[in-house]
């Protein structure tokens, strides 16, 4: 059985391909292709083109890559990827490739260019911006894999005590995913404790957690090769201060604010905006420096990007992130994370743990 | 204190560029800025110019990098990288630079081409090349990273019962590592069973351990920055057949061949012979489809490449893996790795758990 979903996204890929005056596509993202072809090995390589799709792994993903693809014929090749790409386009007379220039790498191009004899033109994250409309069965496993994340950290949550460091808290967090069927984290675990979570992407370290810590968790897991993304900030067995309970606050009512801003048809940069006002307004606009949101599905980070550089529109069955954040130097940080779906009217929000401040 | 090998690093690179005819060097890769600056953030941008180091890092790095950086001067920018990264080239009058164009995207080159008023030119890894030859706290780190795995395999190995799944033997070797003070796995652990041993890089699945199974495991950590990387073939409580007994022989007498061919000034290709030549005598030639091994540091494939396209020449203080392996298709597969540093006279081998075969 060839599975419906690819077919469809092959003919919206050959469109855009086909729009943009080319006779091929080469693809080098492995998200893309795994949207494409249902292939998840990390490492291949899709030419698309009017008359088929093909995907080219070495010696080590062949047999996975028979057993996983349906709607792509898999040609194993050894050697330079690049010298074998470029005499399959020639030799089947296709001289107007396209890439994703987010995919190629310059050394890339350059040995392909030495061997090909068509034209080779870099476009946009021509995937990436058909990726950013989530199919249904992809918004379901999306929802799985958040529920998944969700009941792991709730489990762990239960097993933090003082003296626990950051890392066993990011390891435990981590086999916990694995545990309940996740494939594995979908980024580095995030776990900070007390003024390290000042570093808005900091690495969990040995710090020991005592009473008065903040304790700041950002994770996900990959479950049927879809992500989630979630971040909580809590308080370890007493609010550290007036300035804690301050920042969370302002920060809950940004995240609240950019999520009620979510709907089809409203501009990232808007969703951006009111997190960031909010922020700003209560004098800590120069302690949130990231971005608002970001899109999640087959990578952790995808479009739309939502921030004060972004310039897309929301649509209908996006799903991103709403994660304002405010960090103070050497004191501490807090950031609440939620991932939703976008919806004509608003958005589906597919974190339930809840938000108010909890002391744990 | 400004630590002495970051220094020497940093002339190092700098002979090479100039002696390439650049005035200044971009460089991407989170691994060269590291091993340049000592800042172990996953996104970073180096410039090197003969006056001066700059480290540019976005808002959420910035504090992490004032903490870890002592070798280069720390600025913080926001908005788009490229367009920084080439006012800031214009503003410094350097006009001649080179990157690595194994680190450079198409759009990032054609990002900073936008603005950059000077020559952008690619060379392949300057700085790869640079971290080939390891200094002796290196090695140190990557024997120490060795050590850590290996324990935490024999600790994990003493838990396998049948009915484990393949994801929990992964989950438990990472969540081992990390309790041991690792940051983490240097790749995704892999652990296979019985016939999906043949995947060279198979991912582990949910399928349940059984008597009679082969137990590939291929799994390394990462420690003070450094990688390690371990594979070892076992069978649970019986040998699954004679034709493995035979690939595990074959395999073994491989490893052993290609391991003392190891010295400098020994060519990558010539080890890479040693096992392919030993497995296709056996008739197992078209089971052998990887290379036989590559350099450890940093990252976790790093120059040389031994394998049948490699062209470099051993040096002493190189950290490289040896490991060969068979796989029958549907049957299952053999690998054998340790991780090693070349010497004068050949090599010391870090990877210190039995070779022969072990039923678990």
């Amino acid at each position: 059985m060839i599975p419906h979903c690819h077919d469809k996204r092959i003919e919206a890929l050959r469109a855009e391909v086909k729009a943009r005056g080319g006779d091929a596509f080469i693809s080098l993202n492995p998200a893309d292709n795994a949207w494409l072809t249902g292939f998840f090995g990390s490492t291949s390589l899709v030419v698309l083109s009017a008359d088929d799709v093909r995907l080219f792994c070495d010696f080590r993903y062949t047999e996975q890559a028979k057993q996983q693809v349906r709607s792509a014929q898999v040609v194993e090749f050894s050697g330079s990827a690049e010298k074998f790409l470029a005499e399959q386009l020639n030799e089947s007379r296709l001289m107007h490739a396209l890439f994703d220039s987010h995919a190629m790498t310059v050394a890339q191009y350059d040995a392909i260019k030495k061997q090909y004899t068509g034209s080779l033109k870099g476009e946009s994250l021509i995937c990436g911006k058909l990726r950013q409309i989530k199919e249904e069965s992809e918004i379901a496993r999306i929802e799985a894999a958040s529920q998944l994340a969700e009941d792991a950290l709730s489990e762990v949550l239960e097993t933090i005590r003082p003296g626990m460091e950051e890392v066993e808290l990011a390891a435990r967090i981590d086999y916990a995913f694995r545990m309940r069927g996740a494939q594995g984290s979908s980024f580095e675990t995030i776990a900070l404790f007390g003024e390290h979570s000042s570093l808005p992407h900091g690495k969990p370290g040995r710090r020991p957690l005592q009473s008065g810590d903040i304790v700041l968790i950002d994770c996900g897991c990959i479950l049927d090769g879809y992500c989630s993304d979630l971040t909580r900030t809590f308080a370890f067995d007493r609010i550290p201060g007036h300035w804690f309970q301050e920042i969370y606050d302002c920060v809950q009512e940004a995240q609240a604010l950019a999520l009620a801003a979510v709907a089809e048809g409203v501009s990232t940069l808007e969703v951006d905006q009111k997190a960031r006002d909010h922020i700003a307004a209560a004098g800590y606009g120069d302690f949130f420096g990231h971005g608002t949101g970001h899109g999640v599905g087959l990578e952790i980070h995808e479009q739309p990007r939502l921030s004060p550089q972004s310039e897309a529109m929301l649509a209908a069955n996006m799903v991103v992130t709403v994660e304002p954040g405010i960090y103070l130097p050497e004191q501490g940080g807090v950031r609440i994370e939620d991932l939703l779906v976008v919806t004509p009217s608003g958005s589906r929000v597919l974190t339930a743990l809840p938000k108010d401040l909890r002391i744990l």
